[in-house]
């Protein structure tokens, strides 16, 4: 189990020696770093931190190198976590009626380049189930109708609290998470959006920059917040379009962007390398 | 002069026949195509064409191509332009106190790698002189006062008149153009934003984007109109940024970008590649 | 059906006229052009031309166009196809283990992204079986056995004749075909290879890549000749790679490389806006 | 001066608390990490690290800062440099008759965007004289005869002992450096080569990019070694070309690409982001 680490993951004030009373606490028990990377913000004054550490030179447990990090947590006011690559995240999916995402980490997931479980997908169109469930994953229908929105968006929290969601992916869902939805599952919700925030923010970004004659295209995967479009923002990208691309031919070639932002902020989720501070991202790749 | 060619730049209601009728034109004199992009747009109707022709094929001059295509004009309603590679376009370059895009162009003209005449540089600051100089380019300084900016503009408006600019490219000129040389100048004067329109219009657009905590930066190359930041855009492009970069990082990182896009735009408006129909460009790249 | 086009697709020696003459063909049929390219190479002195009519603008169809077209066929030594975009053409996939472009490629054809028909998809191994039949699409596992690889090739060869394939698709199909078969099949076998040729042809590029430290991997699509990689490029594109990936994450990270690519390179070929002339393809997009 | 710090960057055979013993050293004299990144390399089972220390925060400076660490060296194998950033590195330019490079660099330096003193420029040719002498430095002309080359490089080697050179950077300098000033100067010499190494090493990159009919070109930034164009790549980068573009337009446009790759790989380089183990590097960016 070489692959086996510990990740530690922390944000503080920022302050002489938090590198090193952390370095200390692993290195006295045995600890092995492979990888870490500090940031200092300059202007928030706010230190961040994630430190690999091979499981197997330690004597314990993730939870045991937990509490022997919390013996600093008052005094350098640390918001500290440590994750175990052998505990998976769990990963709900939320999508509509297009396939390109869902599809798109569906076979990344099979062919193991996802390193996360899947226990369902939900979605608010039938569309989807077969081939869901040709991957083995159980399919939730749960229509979110304009008469009683609430109704559903239940039925939804239901479902993710019941299969133990580490984090929310939205895969061109189409619907808008209610606020208080969004409250309980802060920073555990991943969109993508399809332009380049904060362009075209809102509906149909396509027909926008297709009026405004832009040149690139572009998608954002972020944080669902209870601002629309304006959570923190962890990978954008765009390509080039020209004069003879119609908006179907953006809507196209803008699912290529979609889907690749998405996967590739995903990864950077599930190997514990985003910290959000504020509206923005700290993402350690 | 095997690269000496003609261009016909022309675009006219889109219908039947078009691109024959002006082929017999050419072909009847004897005309040897080198390359031609036709683009027929759906939503407007419209129709866009750009040739070029190897001149020692016609036994007459561009001025004389142009005579010929005129018997089509009304009965197509062509827009026409038929240019003259002999005849390098004249750009009056615009700066201010910066010097990446200067310096840069000014590099590729002096290498042969824009195909141009540069009569003059114009700027609201003196200190470029030198290096333009350097380059044996006459260097007018004409401050903008804040309490008479009018003063200023006509003499910048009496400069490019005196040099017979085709053309005014604004290579990180701060000062905002008045209205009316807009107009007088319209589809002549190529801006460079230092943002990825219509992300982060107007000032500081870098300030803006650090904020909104991007992970993409990006310039816009576009034909100056009457409403800021709104014109026609000719070219764009982005680079990614990190959590580590602050405001200086990024206006630096920006240059980079700044640089690149409005030498690449300038291109194609000088091989007459770019063409503009309502707020938007056809530009046979 | 409006957007029902026939595509004129040519390519002869270099002379005055040929637009002309083929733009009188169409338009004295009332034909009418959407689009059209044209290119003059200097070094071969050659000409290719692309040129989409709208189908319901000529009184005839895609063969009769071709036939009036065939009379300058002699007079200009003309390479001649008409395409008629109401007969998508029929492409084979072939597959092995991997499923990345594969899975790709069958949702951009399940969501209308990809206009063809997929008669069939070949493998050497069973694995995608399901996938393949879930997707509505007859799915045939032909091993190709080391020591009789002529018999293997042979069935492949039937197959694909039987389904009457216009192009075949080698979706990261593992093994070498025969030179009879590419040479039955000239410029009709799309291949993916997983570098920026000619960087690490051959076996294992990744590996190769990882042994060079190079900071970018790439992917490249590619008609099949008899020379191993070193038929003509239709698209590539390249990747960013750091220190910190080992050569399972080059891998992973250059799948999507190689479906971005071939979704790319396979439809610039559906378009028809791919010509081949020697060792290299002009592709008008 | 609230940007200066020290940078310590090593590396050493991998083992438990390389990051603790380091950081100890640090923030026992109570020294302010601003920024980190340490890497462990599992197939040479070897480690990286980079950190940048507040000069402010240590009652002293790099010499003593480094003095101390050297304790460690013993007991943990170090490579040890400690730099400071108040020292900013001296940085021979080398150019031969092409002014793109070097113009943009030298902007660049004007400008401040690149934190190094360039004590001269040597050139095996004397175009570029009158502008490096505008921007205040030091120009010498050695030519490079073909019947003695050794006489040149002499001098060279002497002018770069003379002007106290931490680095050196052909800025499309066309000459071969000797085996022997290579190996005195290791690691110290950066050369930009105009393709995507290691495609089309040697002579003629874009004259080989052109038989091949490649859609992308690029260029790789690297430590100069014996062994022509085998260097470690500290960067790399590619621009997509297409069929339209001559030999001349991928010279003119591979330019760019190299201009933006040399800087960006000599900042990496200056900020001390590039260590190297055996033919890579680790580039903490």
């Amino acid at each position: 189990m070489s692959n086996h680490t510990f990740r530690i993951v922390l944000d503080c004030p920022d302050q002489v020696g938090i590198v090193t009373r952390v370095g200390e606490v692993i290195t006295n028990n045995g600890g092995w770093i492979t990888e870490a990377a500090h940031h200092s913000d300059e202007d928030s004054n706010w230190f961040f931190s994630r430190i690999e550490v091979k499981a197997d030179s330690l004597p314990f447990g993730a939870k045991e190198l937990k509490s022997k990090l919390e013996s600093l947590r008052d005094e350098l006011s640390l918001n500290l976590e440590v994750l175990d690559t052998a505990q998976p995240k769990r990963v709900v999916l939320m999508a509509s009626k297009g396939s390109h995402c869902l599809s798109d980490l569906l076979d990344r997931w099979k062919s193991g380049d996802l390193e996360c479980d899947i226990p369902c997908v939900i979605s608010n169109h039938d569309d989807m189930r077969s081939l869901v469930e040709w991957y083995g994953i159980p399919f939730f229908h749960v229509p979110i109708k304009a008469d009683n929105k609430q109704a559903g968006f239940d039925e939804v929290e239901r479902l993710i609290m019941e299969h133990e969601a580490d984090c929310v992916v939205l895969a061109r869902y189409m619907q808008i998470i209610p606020e208080t939805l969004c409250q309980k599952l802060k920073h555990k919700v991943i969109n993508i959006h399809h332009s380049f925030l904060p362009s075209f923010i809102g509906a149909k970004p396509y027909h926008q920059a297709a009026r405004r004659g832009v040149k690139l295209i572009g998608a954002t995967c972020h944080y669902v917040t209870e601002e629309l479009d304006e959570g923190p923002i962890i990978d954008q990208d765009v390509t080039h379009v020209s004069h003879r691309e119609t908006i179907e031919d953006l809507v196209r070639r803008g699912k290529d962007v979609e889907k690749t932002v998405l996967a590739r902020g995903l990864r950077a989720h599930l190997e514990d390398r985003v910290l959000v501070h504020g509206n923005k991202t700290i993402v350690f790749n």
